[in-house]
């Protein structure tokens, strides 16, 4: 079971280490039956090429880099499981491997430096910091990236997402149907897309709701609850822009005697897996995180592919999932 | 911004491209005024060495693998995010990339021949499956590999784990001390290690506890609460072997008139991200997970600087966490 190594294919197959090393990178220079022999030594030993020695051959790396935000945001992301898998639904079945860094001193530098002398053939960047100098990089060096998410400021660059702003309205949409007549929304960050367009579509649909901002975190929905029961005490619906805000939000409303749904519906944005842990589950807007991910792993591979490939930007259109919190 | 080729190096130093690729790959063979001036080609035109030629010396594809469960599991499984974080901390500095590989068809079988042909250097294996051959083809293979939590039977494997009948016992402990005097457990698989050996704890410290099975999951931890509700209706008193479980029974007790932790005390196991999304917020069993991936990644680099290195088996001790469900 140690690894095979070429000399014994050679030697198996009656040939000169060259003329294996020949069959293996494909060739076409060699003898049909030598190439036979070899190939009859390659099955019988149960050699397996070096990687490294067809790299330098191909120029490809077959290996994609996910760079994710900081730890600490990662760690109470419930997505991450579903970006993973749908990557891995496109890259597995072509050996592409999938490498996995997480924002950190020095990983960008490194994502850009792996990119530069080979040993990743593209990224997939999940961007958080409007600052980061290196989406901008990777496009003026001409190399394969795909943006989750639209980019802070307009650039060339391939990015997936969903239709945010329609989903706030979707959310909108939801409590004025249930007959909400004082309705709020706990915002995320406004300093980001993601934040400021579910908050544009929500404020289409409800203008005059109640505003409260917060930053997508638990900790944000508990504060922005607190807050709100005591400006606005009659609220009966609430619209939270991330999962993880509602299940902050609704203990607080319980413990201050509102009952979900019963007196406050609330709406989440994500259908992560924090909506089936609240209790209520969450009504919330689906973002189809699996197929993105699919998506931004089949666009990356086709920038790899061809380098001169047009800059490209998928929506996806979000859905309302109706559970029991509103 | 192109990649810097070897060849421009060679140029701008006014060496042979020989000359150059010797003092890039750290041959001691090379004069000393000619590598000096390499090098100052290398700095002044940004070359990055291919890796895949490194490689080819080497024979190190400077990568691990970390092999998950199947995606159903991994994407309600909280701990994902604290793995991939501990793991990275120890190979980020190191500069060797952490591929992801998610079980699926065939996903085993490409870890071990990547393994074999040099596209990885070890591989870390979350352990799911008695029936899995991989882990038995890895030792007889002699490849570098890790489990993540103790083998189903015994066999000469590095292994990090915490020491979960420790952890059990911890939560009966707990209970008592509260005064519970019905007490009941919701376990794990018994085919387990994991689900057997915090049951095993646990009944040492009550061995007169009502015990109903669970599978880990979130929907077993609703079933096994109704259950345990018809058989037991006088509990006050659980340990849910998993914290998923126990936010899956909490809702059923509340739903059923008895409050958490009022008339029933609920303890969970893990301390994940589940535990703080809970309502009330779960008393819990900690694992150390990040540490404990964190000494995976080192026990991997060891045997893979190490062929030769003895088999080691790391066990964490467990802590209990108080907050407010028990």
């Amino acid at each position: 079971m140690k690894r095979v190594t070429l000399e014994e294919v050679a030697r198996v197959a009656g040939v000169s280490r060259a003329t294996a090393s020949r069959v293996v990178n494909g060739a076409g220079t060699v003898d049909e039956v030598l190439r036979h022999a070899v190939e009859r030594a390659i099955s019988s030993t149960g050699y397996l090429p070096n990687i490294a020695a067809r790299s330098l051959v191909t120029r490809r790396a077959d290996a994609i880099g996910l760079v994710l935000p900081d730890e600490h945001r990662m760690l109470g992301d419930p997505h991450l499981g579903s970006v993973v898998s749908g990557v891995t639904r496109v890259v597995r079945p072509r050996g592409i491997h999938l490498v996995l860094m997480m924002t950190g001193p020095g990983t960008r530098e490194q994502a850009l430096s792996d990119l530069r002398c080979g040993r990743l053939d593209g990224v997939i960047l999940v961007h958080t910091d409007p600052a980061d100098p290196v989406p901008g990089q990777l496009i003026r060096a001409g190399l394969p990236v795909v943006l989750a998410g639209r980019p802070w400021q307009p650039m060339p660059i391939t990015y997936v997402d969903v239709n945010q702003s329609a989903g706030g309205a979707l959310a909108g949409e939801r409590l004025l149907s249930l007959g909400c007549r004082r309705i709020a929304t706990i915002t995320g960050p406004q300093d980001m897309p993601t934040g400021r367009d579910r908050l544009r579509g929500f404020l289409d649909v409800v203008p005059d709701a109640v505003v409260v901002h917060g930053d997508f975190t638990r900790q944000a929905g508990m504060a922005a609850a607190h807050e709100l029961i005591a400006r606005c005490p009659d609220v009966d619906g609430v619209f939270a822009a991330s999962d993880l805000m509602a299940t902050g939000a609704i203990p607080v409303l319980h413990r201050s005697g509102r009952k979900v749904p019963d007196d406050v519906a609330v709406v989440g944005f994500d259908d992560s897996s924090a909506a089936l842990t609240c209790e209520p589950e969450l009504t919330t807007v689906r973002q189809p995180i699996a197929d993105m991910a699919e998506e931004m792993a089949r666009q990356l591979l086709r920038q790899i592919a061809d380098r001169t490939a047009p800059v490209t930007s998928v929506v996806f259109e979000p859905s309302l999932v109706v559970r029991s919190s509103g």
